[in-house]
């Protein structure tokens, strides 16, 4: 469904990042959701990020238009439609660079794909701009799932190889996240990563890193295997988040290297619940949810665009050719994806619980 | 659409480990594809791996009877259908296990989704069993992207913490895997994973590992962005094989480590065609193929059935309970679990090609 | 998704005539719905309708065997498989019609779709036979429909130009024709109707007709306008038999030639409910029930198969030939299609159903 | 999918009658189409038809602002969204109908789905004006079938019993139809339509009809049954248009009357080209075309707003009320509906060839 995600309550994207706006629709929200405007503007500028240090984000301040699906303040049920206007654009002279690939970019595959057809200015569709109208939609998904006693937050686990602490007491760590612009757990880690993000701007160079998310609150029941499991339902918007290259729920890739006896998670009764001693299969089993904490963890590459000089090709001429990329560029990304990735969550986790429970279901 | 996966092409799953019969249903491919028995029996195989000391696979040798969507040995176009019978099952004793939640299994959370009615004799439709349909469909969905010059291959890059060299000669490495019942590359690590494994099974316990997979020859601009991007829809099928935790494109996790001067890979015209020096990306920029070869990596765990003591759950009577499995168990998945991965990286690929080529596309 | 209908609740075919097998995959049904086979085989000998008068079916009876998804006589929640195998094929001489276009029938159309690999004997893939595995779902759906008091039956409203009387004491009427292999009211317009069927016989001709739906019991609220409206829904599925030429909702196209203050259906309160006075909507305003009965009404063209000469051509050569067609073929359907409509209804329902309520809500 | 409709092309609706603004987000179109924006005013304003004898409508033009997918005059591939304010509401008084149940309208029905929180001004989402974007969206379709060679048309065939002589000569009578502003092609019958609706609304009452479309230019081979058949989504499509409750094929219903030899239509080789002698299949067989030209028809109800008293209930209070409509409303909109027809039709075309031939196939 290209554009489109989700089979009972879905997002669509759209919008080029010097177009005229950019946007999404959200369709399938329960009816009767609060839609906090405060709460949108907070998560648009978590994703905005304006740090001067750490960030070149754009002037403008994404204000978000709802113009459809919503009345007296509260989702109708019907599609909500947000639009946010580019305003702060200067594409005049991407003529020149019409045909260069910039490595790590979309441009070359783009044009395979739309035949020159694309729109090339900021990258165009594939601008991680275009996430904004997901950090739209997933404000009001973050707040149906509030509303039935889900969290949802996100740390960065690593920076520029630098670790921050594992998660501790969820109910805190999330608490204290979501309040945060530059989410880490360990201020020491903090620091460290935002020095490692400044000398990679310095260098003019960039950095990547790990997000992790935890997710509390969810019914036990939850996810449509054998091919829409929580796993593969979570994944797929997630992929879509350009500079992700690696998802793993739980232990994941640490997985390979334990036995058996390790990595099962042993079951408890306590308290008339049943939990599991440890979490290594992060909430997940069956690709069905058990009723412990989900937890994920992707991996965001390094921002593609940077200062120093690359061997590229034009791919008009078919010939090899040296770029250097001018413009506002982020020496990091992973800070303000922390919150796309809370986005993606959330819608995906909405659709999987009204697929299971109905159209009703997110209602208080 | 729960066992339902792909848009053009798609494959719908059936059937429980003691049940009748378990199967598939391949919807879309083009017609004229040549359906080769024998190279299904081979994958069928591949998959069942009946090593006696590796595996304690049943000795039913999982004939796949087609019958339907197949007429003088070519694809018709419609739906072709897979049945597999289950012959060899021993299931008199489910009754005194019905509620007890065996670690790392699905026994619970089905149980919170079905409510008591799923079947619960050797893992129901929660089975590794099962994949033996999406491999016989795969082996179809592998003779069409090899009409078209596309090849799939999968080696187990690690297992019990032992690695297997990295690819090389890709035509040779996958070659040589595809006639591979133990799909190593490096002779030494295969003999130091199968002492792994042994020594596992000695224990009484179970390893896991990392299946790398390649795919060669496969045309740039395919991909539908921003959600059904290659890597969306590749990482949900492949979240869909039971035990695998983590999928990763490209040099994945490690990107998080890196530079963007390191992670961006340089654009070279060679001899008319456009390449890339490294291919970190996996072959797959801005969600679209790039015309380099894609690279995955699935984190496998653990068998999870082991013969050590654990604790776990009555959840009928929600009592801590001790539990020793019985019964046939593997300590390693992951050998077999490598023609699951290569079936559904082939059956979300022909989805993908067809999608963008249309329905005739995999005819030569 | 070609052969898979549904969101929610999905049914897939597959199988062609003189193939091996046809059946059907029926997913995300709710768990814990009885699975009576006395009903299917009753709902398939609606189907098959033998009666040596009206129709020239095979001999074979239809067993529908049941492979996955039933565990202890109920559903699990995961996907049914039903087989029924073709034991009766007779096509040994299909050769020589190999490129012959039967007036009326797919032939031409799938030579055009499927470039000469479908499988031509007795129709393949396009033969009415193939809703065997649509009627053996349905019959499913319809038991976890009536476990919550819901009700579908079928009525020939009209063949041959004769009609039935209208619908009147809807409970009666649908308990009456639902035990009936020839589904018509009025005893008169039944003689009428036969008599009509054995002399189109006679004349190596066939006759169409009018199925006319009703189903009791829907809540109102259910529907998922703009593009799921409850007639759109409706409509897809009953578009897929391949006689159904026109699907009208209520008065349908006598709407057409009504003032609005005819058509409007006034709203009353009738003991603490809200009814209307009369239905000219069928039970669906806005694309959304409205808890009145639904209404539905297919056209069904006369069979195609008839022992005229027929004027066609031969598509390998594009020349123009005379057919005359051999073989058993029914002077009319409209009797046997009844079953297949209300099968597919069900269906649909259940898809609707679930999706507003949740993957639970059929059960009791 | 709710307010999405097609696979492969796909269109999103979103907005309320009364809310700020209305529109759709038209999704994988082949890039390349231009984008004309006097045909998609020239679309827009058959829709508004702002005729005072016969309709009252709106003041506001309906301007359609296009934010994205569009680059240099043609589409880029990625989503296309068009925007239309709604400008010149008037919704002051909606609280005292809140509760009021306006025969042949969603009011009740919206409530019972979205319990209470859907928009209720002016019919809210249910509203005939969210039809805007639809033929927005279609506008740019019908350009892409035309680029391909492929022409759709319609005329008014019935309204208020008064019939239209049948189609002729296609290529001149739909050429002459998209010129039309009120789609006849019998003088007459128009002034006599014309004539009906004015008396219609003398009388404070409406009227309906039957719209007849007509497409030229499809290639054979098109269309995926079972369940994706031609008539099954372009009648999935059809009845989401709020008026339409009947949709035929061909000569349709009157195919119930007719005997197999009058219904089969004979295949005839025509200039190495096969062709039907009759077409009262409507250009479909087995759900694939011939082709040959489809031929759609829809019946339209009559406006359910019509100023005569009528009675109704309050559904807060569950009581009987006698209901007067206020405000504007027309007496007839078959005449409007024309072209919300042919844009469904057309986009609903473009997902099939796009689906049968790939993404770029609708480039010239």
């Amino acid at each position: 469904m290209k554009n489109t995600f989700g089979n009972n309550v879905s997002v669509t994207l759209f919008g080029e990042s010097h177009g005229e706006m950019i946007g999404a629709v959200l369709d399938g929200m329960t009816p009767g959701i609060p839609v906090d405007e405060a709460f949108i503007a907070h998560q648009m500028n978590l994703r905005r990020s304006a740090n001067a240090m750490l960030s070149t984000a754009r002037a403008e301040p994404d204000l978000v238009r709802i113009v459809s699906g919503v009345f007296e303040g509260k989702t109708t049920g019907t599609p909500i439609t947000f639009l946010i206007e580019n305003t702060n654009t200067r594409s005049g002279d991407y003529a020149a660079m019409r045909y260069i690939a910039r490595p790590g970019h979309a441009d070359y595959t783009a044009e395979m794909k739309y035949h020159g057809y694309q729109d090339p200015r900021g990258g165009g569709h594939f601008s991680g701009r275009i996430t904004a109208g997901l950090v739209a939609a997933g404000a009001v998904a973050l707040t149906a799932l509030k509303g039935k006693g889900i969290t949802v937050g996100t740390h960065i686990a690593a920076c520029a190889d630098i670790q921050d602490r594992p998660f501790g007491d969820l109910a805190a760590d999330l608490a204290a996240l979501n309040e945060k612009e530059f989410a880490v757990l360990d201020p020491n880690a903090e620091a460290q990563m935002k020095a490692a993000i400044t000398a990679a701007k310095t260098e003019g160079d960039s950095v990547g890193g790990v997000l992790e998310t935890a997710v509390t609150g969810l019914p036990a029941g939850v996810g449509e295997p054998w091919f829409d499991t929580v796993e593969s339902v979570l994944a797929h918007i997630l992929f879509g988040i350009p500079a992700v290259k690696g998802v793993e729920f739980g232990a994941g890739f640490a997985l390979a290297d334990q036995k058996g006896s390790e990595a099962n998670d042993p079951f408890r009764a306590s308290d008339g619940k049943i939990i599991t001693a440890t979490n290594n299969c992060g909430g997940i089993l069956g690709g069905i949810t058990n009723g412990m904490p989900l937890t994920i963890r992707c991996a965001v590459k390094p921002t593609p665009s940077i200062y120093k000089e690359q061997e590229t090709v034009d791919f008009d001429k078919c010939e090899n050719t040296p770029l250097v990329i001018h413009g506002r560029h982020d020496p990091a990304i992973i800070h303000r994806a922390r919150v796309v990735v809370d986005s993606a969550v959330a819608l995906a986790l909405c659709d999987l619980l009204v697929t299971r429970f109905g159209t009703d279901w997110l209602m208080k």
